[in-house]
């Protein structure tokens, strides 16, 4: 039974590593991904290989870095934040004056408390990021500013979970491990999704489920560059899980033209389940869908989110921390996923096997209340039994109807046994 | 010439016969409505014959019923009023005290005037139907109930009007003759239906009409299953009739998806002649539409009605009577349903037989008033010819105008003459 | 270099000729036009040719008429107004009084310093136009009233431009040069339409360009009698120039559906460049775009437009002057046309090149601002380039970004000199 306190303790367990795009942050955190879901698999590719029209980059480690004044007080200290350093800064060792010191500190004055995120991953560059409110203080004077850090011939990791079904066919789940010490945006993303693969294994599959763990961007062309044509041929439905940990309303991104179905699932269940959700266009995207349904990917990838990267105040900075996000959030998240996941897994298309209307009663389902006409239950028979024409799968009909996929799905069992209707 | 006097005074002849879904109520209706309209010929078809998912129960027949208090008043008096007896009451003679009795009696409270309309058609089971301010006067003590009626192996009745036209495809009319001692749901159906089938009789048929009148529910499924292939194969729009006879505005059930002939000619003489109707979803379905739009039988049936079942106070109770519906109630939806009718039989696809617009000066066809520009009438013959493209149907023309169908037909007419269309 | 001025001065030179549907008014006109752009070819069609339902009219010419009074004035003179005179009057010189004059003077009260234009073009007839306010003021007496004017079997005279492309295909241009003495309806409509003749000879054109100026109606009909296989063989896109003259909002008139690619090329343009633009419905046509929408002719024609004819108080009548229209309004229709044609020209359907997002920062066009991200050109890019899928054109994507055409035009030049698109 997972609980909202697992994902939650996952979150804090995995808050403290220094992710990047490459490096050892990235198997740390895969490693205690596969504590809780032994069927993730770690790849590794190599430094250069070439990804469509990009190459993986150098991989970057880093052991320590601070700025000292003359009195030798560490004014910054990386072991203090990850987002204290620029992502990919590269090693220096040097002293500098405050005024040249400054191009290389970054800080948000209309934001004085919070430390940016800031990476460089393809222009070789170093930097460091401070909080406005400790930054202004800063007076004349040399500093020691030094980074301990590497680039070296390494490789891109990656982890991936197949969850193998019935069918071929199959649902894919993408979340992105390349953010240091930020908790909505994200560790949100592979907690949910690592507990999605654990539920996964412990239910009947009728598709095959394909969850992978990688970086953003860079890491999503890898991962397609070797698997594309696989891919185009067996997904159905897919979903970039990323901002799903704080405890905003759910929002929702649609695929390029929104008519795919993972569009059609994730907007009925949205809309059966939640009073107030919003949706984006795809024209506010920003993850992983970016490659997904970019052109000859075409991909049928949505993201079903609560605060959406880039709306929040505390976006990309030191305040999207464990404080920002909750138990209730991560496992509300994890639910409607659950829902989505499931409404794909029973989405059938049935027809009704008697013609006319049936004689209800003769199998207890015509509830009748006194003067006040039929039930609600045996109204949603009735019509969940009318459009039972062949045309109409479960979640079609939900939407006609306005009864969730999720009663339907129960009540499609009930006239099944009774035989009243049988698959199109 | 049919007035709206001949439909009032069909009602008020048909209300005091106690109707069920069997028994000799619905011949002797058929027998009234036969006078009207002798082209009405009447089936009986046995007890116990399987009809789809169900079977024609026993034919239930009642001659009197009552409760008497131990003075013998009768508290209660069957003749007084149908609706007294729960519609298949099953024989019963017994005496009983208030208490019990009044597991036997229905009310409604908050219609403490009104007497309700009870059936149990499929459970045996007995009961009586009392106004609420007569029942709470009722006194402790014992009571004679007593209810004359028969169960027999006997028949359904039903009538059905078959009129040719020059085409086998056929328009299908169909109305319920199962309500005892109610106005408008439903002797208005009837009543309206047997006049349109008189007034069809006397006109030139393009189509062949279907008119029938039958139980509810298991009437329409005993109709369906021993005519269902060749109704299929025939008929190109249906209307069930129901509560078409009081003064509420036009209401308007779709079939199941809109999307039929039923329905954009339904549609299209509402919007041209009803300044206010209201269309309701086709979840709000309660009469035979139920069965016409099942699976597999996918029917093109539509309701035009007034005050809806279900959605008005004196919907199934005494007070649905002759005072509920009018003359003009009655002759107004007969009239609604002729326009359907009209623009059926003439709802041809012309093109223009003129490349350009054609001179209408030369034909007499062109006004002009002074300064102002051409008439409302030079303008209608102008925009219909633009339209007649051989794409659009008349009623389809109608809709992008924004004419009336009865208007084009007499405009199609005087264009034929002149040979400026022809048909597609 | 085309100026505002240059449209102006030539409305100016245009304005005092007495244009009709026949007659030395057109041919002047066109000589005048010609000197604008020697491409125009004149032609003549004689009168009783048969032009599908319509016939050329006799030609007429007219050089004088006025009306005097018993002392020797004129209180009207056509050589003061060319509206002065009924376009077709016959020849006359009689004497009548005044109360039989008034049969044959037209004015309008609500409008009294107004000129109204009036014609009778198909049936003899003849009459004055007069302002109310110099009318009212008729002393009785006798009248002395002559029309010097002539019918004569002559021609019907109209321009032709045909302009050369890369493909036989064709964009159409038609406009009207039948009005006297109007400005916005009809000089800006010629005037707009030579100087894109003139535009267009200079540019490398994809589509060849048919550009016709024909008297309304009769010319139209005449043209298309001669030239209708042709023009359905080839026409892709075509734009009625009409009433495009003052300084009102755009309008437009779609085609009979509204579905061709006129269409979708003009709502896009005025969607971009018109902050409030009014769209007409087609039933509110009434000019050309009569005969070119018309069953069998089905041409792809549409209508940008300023003030609409009918729709402005000055509409015709002596007050639609050059003081109505302006240099700007003409030269701010003739760059939305261009626009048009710019966007028709240009219009192509490109494929991404490269699978994924590609490594804009490669190319140099990844441009980042701090911590704010990527720029809006490059976010233009990107959206740009996930929807070159090979489904969408320029338009298309133009409509789902939200970036002008003219924008698109740009960045595709740019992203297929670094083969990031090609054609699809």
């Amino acid at each position: 039974m997972i609980t909202k306190n697992d994902l939650y303790k996952l979150a804090v367990k995995l808050f403290p590593i220094n992710r990047s795009i490459t490096g050892d942050g990235v198997r740390e955190t895969l490693k205690i991904l596969k504590a809780v879901c032994s069927s993730i698999n770690v790849y590794e590719v190599p430094t250069g290989t070439q990804v469509f029209d990009w190459e993986i980059p150098k991989e970057w480690n880093i052991w320590d870095a601070y700025i000292e004044d003359e009195e030798g007080n560490r004014i910054l200290n990386f072991k203090e934040n990850n987002l204290h350093i620029v992502g990919y800064s590269k090693p220096i060792d040097t002293y500098m004056d405050l005024e040249e010191l400054n191009n290389y500190i970054h800080s948000i004055v209309e934001y004085p408390e919070a430390i940016p995120y800031i990476t460089s991953y393809y222009r070789e560059n170093f930097g460091f990021c401070m909080a406005y409110e400790k930054r202004k203080n800063l007076e004349a004077g040399k500093y020691h500013v030094r980074i301990d850090s590497e680039f070296k011939d390494g490789s891109l990791t990656y982890g991936e979970i197949i969850l193998p079904g019935k069918s071929k066919k199959e649902v894919f789940i993408s979340t992105y491990i390349c953010h240091p010490s930020m908790a909505n945006n994200e560790l949100s993303g592979p907690c949910v999704s690592i507990y999605l693969a654990k539920w996964l294994e412990t239910i009947d599959r009728n598709y095959t489920y394909r969850i992978i763990f990688v970086p953003e961007t860079i890491g999503s062309l890898t991962y397609l560059s070797k698997n594309l044509d696989e891919m185009k041929r067996n997904i159905i439905a897919g979903f970039n899980i990323t901002c799903v940990g704080d405890n905003g309303n759910f929002s929702y991104i649609p695929s390029k033209y929104g008519n795919t179905l993972a569009d059609k699932i994730s907007k009925n269940v949205l809309n059966s389940h939640c009073d107030d959700y919003f949706t984006y266009s795809f024209l506010e995207r920003g993850s992983d869908e970016r490659q997904y349904c970019s052109p000859g990917v075409d991909l049928p990838v949505v993201s079903i989110m609560r605060s959406k990267y880039g709306e929040y105040k505390e976006y990309h900075t030191s305040k999207d921390d464990l404080s920002f996000i909750s138990p209730e959030g991560l496992f509300g998240s994890f639910e409607i996923y659950k829902k989505c996941i499931n409404a794909l897994e029973n989405n059938k298309c049935y027809r009704a096997s008697k013609l006319g209307e049936p004689h209800l009663g003769k199998y207890g389902l015509y509830q009748n209340v006194g003067n006040t006409g039929i039930t609600s239950y045996t109204r949603k028979i009735s019509d969940f039994l009318v459009y039972c024409d062949g045309t109409n799968d479960l979640v079609d009909i939900s939407n006609i109807i306005n009864v969730p996929t999720e009663e339907l799905i129960e009540i499609s069992e009930v006239l099944k046994q009774n035989e009243l209707i049988h698959l199109a």
